[in-house]
């Protein structure tokens, strides 16, 4: 037999003899009862939470979203301070823009017939206006609320609501939802909702789930706030619409779902800028071509439109990655058969002697060397 | 030797006594073909698809990004109800910031000298306004579009759209973006665009994919939509930026993809609520100080400028979940060829044999007792 | 024994028999060390890095946010071109609603009482306007900036911002977060914030970093940028709250992180299309009922609140991936501890010798046909 033959057999041998682990078979039903039930228990685990309850086969993907609202309702207004006044939605939800954040004023101070001139008078400490002048302590502090344009105005809004019939008002939201990786699109006005269907109906969590049109009163009722209360002061309201959806069996059973958050801090403890509003002026010219501005403090609702969801569906590589973490147990398995056997059988000695062999030593050197450190067998 | 000598012994055994397993070594290359085959389907596996195809190996960040926007062209109307009119930037682009959300004005209904009085008559059957009027049943229904302010005006939009030109309008996109986890920060005007190139290149997916100035009815027609019938009735666009990227390797080569969908349903299928729209209002005040409004119904193109992506880049964390999970099927590897050993190859008893051995009982008090269960060999 | 019987008890030994490896006890300190302490090297990783500084065992949830914002300061400017006038946040702040993204104008351009007439004249090669030209070269160009309203004007901010007092304005930032799968709700106004802290408190990175109103001029200086250069032709500012949060542990201390960032492009390598600024008009009617419009450039500063950030929590599912990628690397211990003995020890053929056993053939018909191949033993 040549050289390079045998290089080559011992090649082939090195690469192709197949090793296999030499194994005991242990007839104890107790042994094999505790192997097969701890084989169960991870199997159990694995089919049962990782895979059924947690989805863990799927990969995820955010969604991206897009959101238009259109308000509808109009109030009329009888007040002592000012004229008798219809308000349609021109006048309260401002900016007029629909997008997924809309405005909807429920109070407002306002401070008409504004001109570029001096303050009339310096506020002395008799006026009682702290946050909200229009006239601030000379022009040094850059966080007064006003400029010195018009003369002293204190003003706080009015203790109830001027625009209590905006409770009324609805709210028609679209939604078109995508998740870019399944190529996954669908909108919240579902396909089995007509025109007739959708002129009538107001959303009813019992009643009327799928309806996109929302009376205010009710949005602001779900989120445990009380309207009127709210709309003196303003606030924010969070309407959140869940898309989670399991896109593998259940991708037509894929439904927005609706809750209503107060998302401003009103607790009494941490009581601190509370509410919401903001300044606006409208800018009029008199006719001799002066500039004039109605500043107005709107106090009122903010509506947050937020969307957010995670879609699953099943993906090759958390599957593996879940399936290889289940088989890492697996392999756990006979060790806790093993320590069963050796530890708690009264054959643990007979199984013991069979299944493990001490090493017989051929040559002697080593070993006394070796039993310098911790003896011999 | 003393008791605690042994004892340390004892412990020292049982810690340091390597226990390997036994094996035998099966010579047939049919054996070890099926073993090497496999092992080597998994290795394949591992390093193919889920490292090549689909990373597995790295984590993740969301984008962060913001963008501007600036539209610009104008156009000029003259029909039969309006006077003669250029629109420029400012009257079209509503409200008027560029940030990641605009409006381009196609199609308008003008309401103008509205003043806070009542309805001169009210609705009769005979009226056909439905959805667009001015004037609505009294005042008992929020539902209603308009405010009694004026007379009846049942007003729809005109069957073309009014501004035409808006077509050729074109909008330069700003997006700079940002992988917080990985501080990377890149914009979609690319260091090779310079300020020549940025003032007369445009979009074209072939020839100018880099730019970032593009014209409307590009963007409306790459999204399957004609132009002018969207803009009769309005619609909501969606300019989608990819900016997906492989950080590892294609850095240099992380661009933005640009796609365009139409984000408001069209389908005849559920045609509902369709088109896009709002109402706002020009104040003004006439010479005697009463305040008059021009109420405007804008229809138009809501353009969402919407900028996703993820990014990857090598990680330990993923890296060894991945690698743990291929071992673990790496350690399947010898089930498979222990059970094509046992049960396809011709010599599966000598194997069998030679593998397994049954445990000798040396007591036979025991197994008396267990052969009541399920026998004896 | 019926046959029934057997084909149970074979059932019965083929389910619950118990198959145990048999191993070989190697009593050598070197390799027993070579063996724990791969073991712990496996297991420092584990703890040390994967739970410890990766926290791997925890899921994650992302950030859901709302933002309200308000700004507050006024100006005073006397410039040759305007009259004296006063600022106040109604002017500046643009769109007035105070919502994540802000605009505080430090410069504008003002072409007051344009009409809808023709140009005047019709530009020729001296005018030096080319990119702020209110009039543009007929109307054929949708890519002018202007409208042929009124005469030429050819402007440019002026080179000092108008508003240079605006690096003294205030901004307070109200940031409400959700983590909606741990139901964690938190907000940057934090609980030990009173009011009489807010209304004088400045956020300070050392001295007040729980503050949440900000000095716009500290806010740019931060970001690496001078207030007054960037104010001239405006730009964008990112201000970045990062909540990253561990929800184990650290609950409590789950605070927002300020950072501030300029997000538009500045650097002089890719200077193109630089700053920040937008139009608008403020729309007059004459006497006469003739409408007027003073066209408005604003430049300024916009700065987006950004809020990002992950939270971690401990999850099941995590953990067992983690741990089951750790145990498939804890099975290629015996490996390394195998091949160190196998191939490191003097010992190395006495240990090979009784722990590998070749095939004894009892039958040599097959090893004779197989002996062609590859020889035999």
């Amino acid at each position: 037999m040549s050289k390079s033959t045998g290089c080559c057999q011992g090649f082939l041998h090195y690469v192709f003899d197949y090793e296999t682990p030499k194994t005991l078979i242990i007839p104890s039903i107790r042994v094999g009862f505790v192997f097969r039930f701890t084989q169960f228990l991870v199997l159990l685990y694995v089919v049962g939470y990782v895979c059924v309850v947690q989805k863990a086969y799927q990969e995820t993907d955010s969604v991206i979203s897009t959101v238009t609202t259109k308000v509808k309702g109009f109030a009329f207004t009888n007040i002592s301070d000012m004229e008798p006044r219809f308000w349609d939605v021109v006048d309260y939800n401002i900016p007029p823009q629909g997008d997924g954040s809309f405005f909807v004023l429920t109070n407002v101070v306002m401070t008409p017939g504004q001109t570029q001139s001096r303050c009339a008078e310096l506020p002395n400490p008799s006026t009682t206006c702290v946050d909200d002048c229009d006239c601030v302590e000379g022009y040094n502090d850059p966080r007064g609320n006003g400029t010195p344009q018009s003369q002293i105005h204190p003003h706080t809004p009015t203790p109830t609501s001027l625009l209590a019939e905006a409770e009324n008002f609805t709210v028609l939201i679209k939604n078109s939802i995508t998740y870019p990786k399944f190529n996954f699109h669908k909108r919240n006005i579902l396909s089995h909702i007509n025109s007739t269907y959708l002129k009538r109906c107001e959303f009813n969590r019992k009643t009327d789930p799928d309806c996109p049109i929302f009376r205010l009163k009710h949005i602001v009722s779900e989120a445990g706030e009380d309207f009127q209360d709210m709309a003196v002061k303003g606030g924010v309201l969070g309407i959140l619409i869940d898309w989670s959806c399991d896109l593998d069996w259940w991708a037509r059973k894929c439904y927005p779902k609706y809750t209503f958050h107060r998302l401003d801090n009103k607790h009494p403890v941490n009581n601190v800028a509370p509410g919401y509003n903001f300044r606006f002026a409208k800018y009029y010219r008199t006719a001799e071509g002066e500039e004039v501005r109605t500043l107005i403090k709107a106090y009122g609702i903010r509506f947050d439109v937020i969307v957010f969801g995670t879609a699953g569906k099943f993906g090759i590589v958390p599957t593996i990655v879940n399936l290889g973490a289940a088989l890492s147990f697996l392999s756990l398995v006979p060790m806790v058969a093993d320590w069963f056997m050796l530890t708690c059988m009264k054959k643990r000695d007979l199984y013991s002697r069979q299944k493990s062999t001490y090493l017989v030593e051929e040559s002697e050197v080593e070993s006394a060397s070796m039993s310098t450190t911790y003896g011999t067998q």
